[in-house]
């Protein structure tokens, strides 16, 4: 089957060798896959992960392993990407992306879905709703890290919220945001992608504007993923309030986080999300994707898909199996 | 004026006084008001409140007090409805609504809306966006309180909740927490009622359909206002979950606590809310009020209005000034 895969070097592969399911698992036929910055890193060495590459998908199952799993078979589907042991604590309370022997689709001892067939557990699947498109659908992994803020911090109706970067990650929190009511200054640097977040009803500032909101916010998400970013952030937020990091900024960039004590600030973490809150949202048609999508391009067409994911103004790139 | 009064009965007075301002006010051209059950249990006795009636209002500035408020003439406005002495610590922290001083709207020491004129404090007052109509913005007082539940509590996008009552209070909880794209199964005994929450997106069940639920819900709202509501409720709750109560229960009717206690519940109590988060889901369109309007009759009809808002069917009366 053909197969989007890092071994020391990006590759389209005519022929790599088709999945086999263990008991539990489905065999999907990939429909469309999302290109994601994560996906770059891992052709940089992130991870030292090697194989097929991918974990946004939208699919529909093609085969099941066991029996009791065939009502499964045809459906339209997306899927959670980390594979617990489903032995530990952790998966025992249902974190199984906390597993420490977990696989992750694509980017940790588990081949991913860039490629005509793959795998995962039928537990990790979730059906798509008749009205809502593949094109949709396949963004809801980036939709559902967006929507574990909401899951991690209690944001009221009446706080101020600001959210700081307007790339991939910071559009789709204001998305989700946004559609949840939540009153977002949306702060960032280029006005054409700000844009999009002042349509789906946010309020938008150029970064450059920012001076008069010192210590404004109650709650301030920072998804730039730099050092820059991080200290703005610690500037924007009030005393006591809230620094959601949804980006993990550079590591060997010193921080200083004496702010963050004298100010008394909670700092918190967070990464992936939840599906079926999304698909929710997705299915009261409150979310409008269609602005994030850069270009669709057949499968084949996939390494041209990543040089433009290195673009700077490029969005989203889909792949079309 | 014409202006419907209660002193020793519920009465139209086709020449009450003009309401004088005092500084700080305007005075208020009233288009559109809505009965509500308060204005129901006052002419009961309730508080044993005397004078106009009525808190839930549309209207237009027609003059103000202060000069430098000069702006808001002409616009259309709804209004928080609780003016405080704006002295106390209450009101220092923008709490006016528990200011032990204050004055509210046709409920305790101030005179209410249902009349062709009345005043409030310009502070109190919020403009009316142009895309949304004075017959979605009458709606905003209990819709603030249905919304005040999120202000209180951290309800999560994966958890169950239950929302007990379907009639206007549990209609308005319906309608808020859908638009916001909560999980909610509304239970109650009027399917009719019921539809209407389905339309919003909402799962449904009818009580006698519940029996399966025990201790399932993460979060349950009790909007019944009676003992069996509360039992019901107790029922449905998680261990260590939580119970909103949005309704005075009968406060004469011995209440078994001891389940709180065993199972570790929080009760929060939940009233008033602020108006501005509701006015930013009207002006996105998020939320579809007309099913929840039963009848709009001419002012003078106010008596019959109230006559109708005691049928068991009614939901939303509103009078056009």
């Amino acid at each position: 089957m053909k197969a989007l895969i890092f071994d020391n070097g990006l590759k389209l592969d005519e022929n790599y060798k088709e999945p086999t399911m263990k008991a539990g698992d489905a065999l999907i036929k990939t429909t469309l896959c999302g290109i994601c910055n994560t996906d770059e890193e891992i052709t940089k060495g992130y991870m030292g992960y090697k194989g097929v590459l991918g974990h946004e998908f939208t699919g529909v199952v093609q085969d099941v392993f066991n029996s009791q799993d065939e009502g499964w078979i045809g459906k339209r589907v997306v899927g959670e990407i980390n594979a617990g042991c489903k032995k530990c604590t952790w998966c025992a309370r249902g974190l199984e992306r906390h597993c420490p022997n977990r696989g992750t689709l694509g980017i940790w001892q588990k081949e991913g879905c860039f490629s005509e067939y793959f795998t995962l557990p039928v537990s990790n699947l979730l059906e798509i709703p008749e009205n809502v498109s593949d094109e949709e659908a396949v963004f809801i992994e980036p939709l559902a890290a967006a929507y574990e803020i909401i899951e991690q911090v209690h944001i009221k109706p009446t706080d101020k919220v600001a959210l700081l970067g307007d790339g991939k990650l910071g559009l789709s929190i204001a998305l989700v945001l946004g559609a949840l009511n939540i009153d977002i200054t949306h702060i960032g640097k280029h006005q054409n992608k700000l844009d999009i977040s002042a349509s789906a009803g946010n309020k938008t500032l150029l970064l450059e504007d920012t001076a008069g909101l010192r210590q404004f916010f109650d709650v301030v998400i920072e998804a730039t993923g730099s050092k820059g970013g991080f200290e703005t952030s610690l500037n924007l937020v009030k005393p006591r309030g809230i620094l959601v990091l949804k980006s993990t900024i550079a590591a060997n960039e010193g921080l200083n986080l004496a702010p963050v004590v004298i100010n008394e600030i909670t700092v918190v973490g967070s990464r992936c999300g939840q599906f079926a809150p999304v698909m929710r949202l997705l299915e009261r048609g409150a979310i409008d994707v269609k602005p994030l999508i850069t270009k669709i391009l057949p499968f084949e067409d996939g390494i041209r898909g990543f040089e433009l994911n290195r673009q700077k103004d490029t969005l989203k790139v889909i792949l079309k199996v």
